[in-house]
């Protein structure tokens, strides 16, 4: 490897200019194998967040990460492997839906999810309140589980993608983590660390996400797809909606019990969940040699729904990793008993939610961490009544909060109370919003 | 103190937001105690590198690097302490020429020097070409000597501003030394821990300055002396070029002999590097209350000269500081005995001189270091025949390259030989620029 120099490396980002590969290379794998200090990487990732990254750069990042450590070997399984990554929302349990539908249509599904972060909800967490469930898999679990049922959701490994941890763990304490390329290739390192052969991502957009303008997501949702291209994938990237909680359930045993409710095909007033996963979902299809149209893709997901193999499926999963089964018997998961409403102090029709603050107000109450240190309540959490366009009476229940007892939610209430505006009719956000491929 | 969170003070500068003092003083104290890492501190340099620093930013910065460290205590001694800074040239002895004779009006000189940066010479090295001299005088030595002579020129010690020290070395591999707050705040902050009353700041614009254009001269300059106005201390900044080298020598112990000749009022050739110190020396006199105006400054520097002064007060120095008496025998001083010539290749006039490429020349030759860990050869430089505006035929020497014996001096000549232009006759530029107080 040619020898560079760390300082003049910074200086050329700094200045603007673009970074070779090799020289990301030297950086990175330094960087890992503690040749390079951090404080040179952190001024570097400053710089990357006042410079921006081209294309190349990018790639040549996401490159480094999956390089990093040992990706999933998923050659010897007889079919494509398909998964989703979504940028992070609230009500967001698209994953319990989806991951089990499309398995049950004999695609693949290698699942490698997160935590909660920030205000937004992490399929780890919500996974983790059924009781027993373990997503703790090494990487002989994960291959040997897809191989018996077909699917696994479980945590990343310490094997998968290690620069990306000390990365984010790093961008995390110097204020780099809002960078479009850094987002992108931590993104892509990760999931393309899994053995997938496609991949649908589903980035977010309004008031409940990362990105809360069209532009910033479809600027993020191009670079990943690029990536994906770069790297011979099959990537295709949807914007859909976060204007609003998605469904009606915030809150991890809350969010798989509406989960269940969505793959025994109860969709009524989660229209726009089951139309997000549903799309999603025909991508996956497609990418998975199972369908040859969106059309016939999305009518694949309703064959599939309505015959219940998602359910099945996703029972599988769950009795695989250990867990109880929740999916007979609901009352298994642990639901907080405590319910307080969230009455509304006007008259008129939804006009918009803060969606963040409706996620700040879930966290608070439990539902994710404030600290890194902090446990999650598994059973608390915030059933959403009205939606936007929703008409609206004085003294009517906009939030049900799910509590314990004796737990404070003035401040919770108080938040869910501040989220919400009142107004003219307006029409009900779109779900689906963009597609990028 | 208040509790901060280092990442969102990271954040406030990277979206240019200014940042309060305690905030500040929060990162620098934090730093140098060892609880804030230098990777958010690097973040935070970079972010400053691109947002800038206010006024008060600024100020709150050197303050801290003077508050870092245990300042001279100078108040006992009866009189004015005034001292001069440059931001580094080339060919520039002005300091060993303008401190003796400014002390030997009575003014107290308090002057804590550097060593060469980059292509630049610096004062400590200089005087290290005398034999037995010792620049690095502990605090104690410091003030003993000023006491006794009025003059002293050392290293900085370990307790003068230590965090500046900590700053400029993450600066220097973290490609965040080139940001005006940054080089203002470390300039003035070691300078102020002097325990001064007044600065003369020498900021040299032109081919071999660090600044090479005017404006970004006069916008360090500016911010220079605003911080000195900020912390109640007379400052006034020159602006002087720097398109060639200052005078007629380049090197440690040739720049010391070139010194000792204008002390002899031995000006000839060298107009430039007396009218630059005159000017200097005239402000010092000025804060050091012996003239009222730049004209009484200005004479006051002449008949010192005249007086031979200045030539006194160094041999005064340079025995104290436990070096041999190269006043009485500059045969003392080790001029390295070979000499090569750079002849000129066109006829007409000197047009320009990339005074950059000269320093670096120089620094090849030895006269600096390419590496920290690099020895100084302090006889070996190059003597400057013909300068901006003189008329040079072929054949004719532009430079004498004194160097040792078999010493292969090919690269030196070429990189000599590259630096000039001739055409047309242009004028000589002038000294002094331009005035900011």
């Amino acid at each position: 490897m040619p020898r560079f120099i760390p300082a003049r490396i910074i200086k050329k980002k700094r200045d603007g200019l673009p970074l070779s590969s090799e020289e990301i290379s030297f950086m990175m794998r330094g960087f890992l194998e503690g040749n390079i200090p951090p404080y040179q990487v952190s001024a570097l990732l400053m710089a990357i967040y006042f410079r921006g990254m081209g294309m190349d750069e990018t790639i040549a990042l996401t490159r480094e990460i999956i390089r990093s450590g040992s990706p999933l070997e998923l050659r010897d399984l007889p079919g494509m492997k398909v998964d989703k990554h979504s940028t992070g929302g609230v009500g967001d349990k698209v994953s319990l839906i989806l991951a089990p539908l499309v398995a049950s249509a004999g695609v693949y599904v290698p699942m490698v999810s997160g935590r909660a972060l920030g205000h937004t909800g992490g399929t780890l967490d919500k996974l983790e309140s059924i009781p027993g469930l373990r997503t703790d898999l090494s990487r002989e679990e994960m291959v040997s589980q897809l191989k018996a049922i077909g699917i696994v959701m479980a945590g990343q490994t310490e094997e998968i993608a290690p620069l990306d941890r000390e990365l984010y763990a790093l961008r995390d304490v110097t204020a780099t983590v809002e960078s479009i390329p850094l987002i992108a290739s931590s993104i892509m390192g990760k999931k393309l660390s899994e053995g997938i052969d496609g991949l649908v991502l589903d980035v977010k957009v309004g008031s409940g996400a990362f990105m809360k303008g069209y532009e910033d997501a479809e600027g993020l949702a191009k670079v990943m797809v690029e990536i994906g291209k770069g790297m011979g994938k099959e990537v295709v990237a949807l914007i859909t909606g976060m204007d609003q909680p998605l469904g009606r359930m915030i809150g991890n045993s809350l969010e798989v019990l509406e989960a269940i409710e969505v793959l025994r095909a109860d969709r009524e007033g989660k229209e726009d969940l089951w139309e997000v996963t549903r799309e999603l979902g025909a991508w996956m299809l497609i990418m998975g040699r199972k369908a040859e149209t969106i059309e016939g893709g999305r009518d694949l997901m309703e064959r599939l729904l309505l015959e219940g193999k998602g359910l099945e499926r996703l029972r599988e999963l769950v009795t695989h990793q250990g867990g109880r089964d929740v999916i007979s018997d609901t009352s298994l998961l642990p639901v907080a008993e405590e319910r307080m409403d969230v009455l509304s102090e006007e008259e008129g029709c939804i006009a918009s939610m803060d969606t963040e603050r409706i996620g700040w107000a879930s966290v608070l109450l439990g539902c994710g961490r404030r600290f890194t240190d902090d446990r999650v309540d598994h059973g608390v959490g915030i059933r959403v009544h009205k939606k936007i366009g929703d008409p609206v009476e004085r003294g009517e229940p906009v939030f049900t909060v799910y509590h314990r007892k004796g737990q404070d939610v003035g401040k919770v209430i108080e938040e869910l109370r501040s989220s919400i505006t009142c107004g003219e009719k307006v029409p009900s956000p779109p779900p689906v919003r963009g597609l990028i491929r």
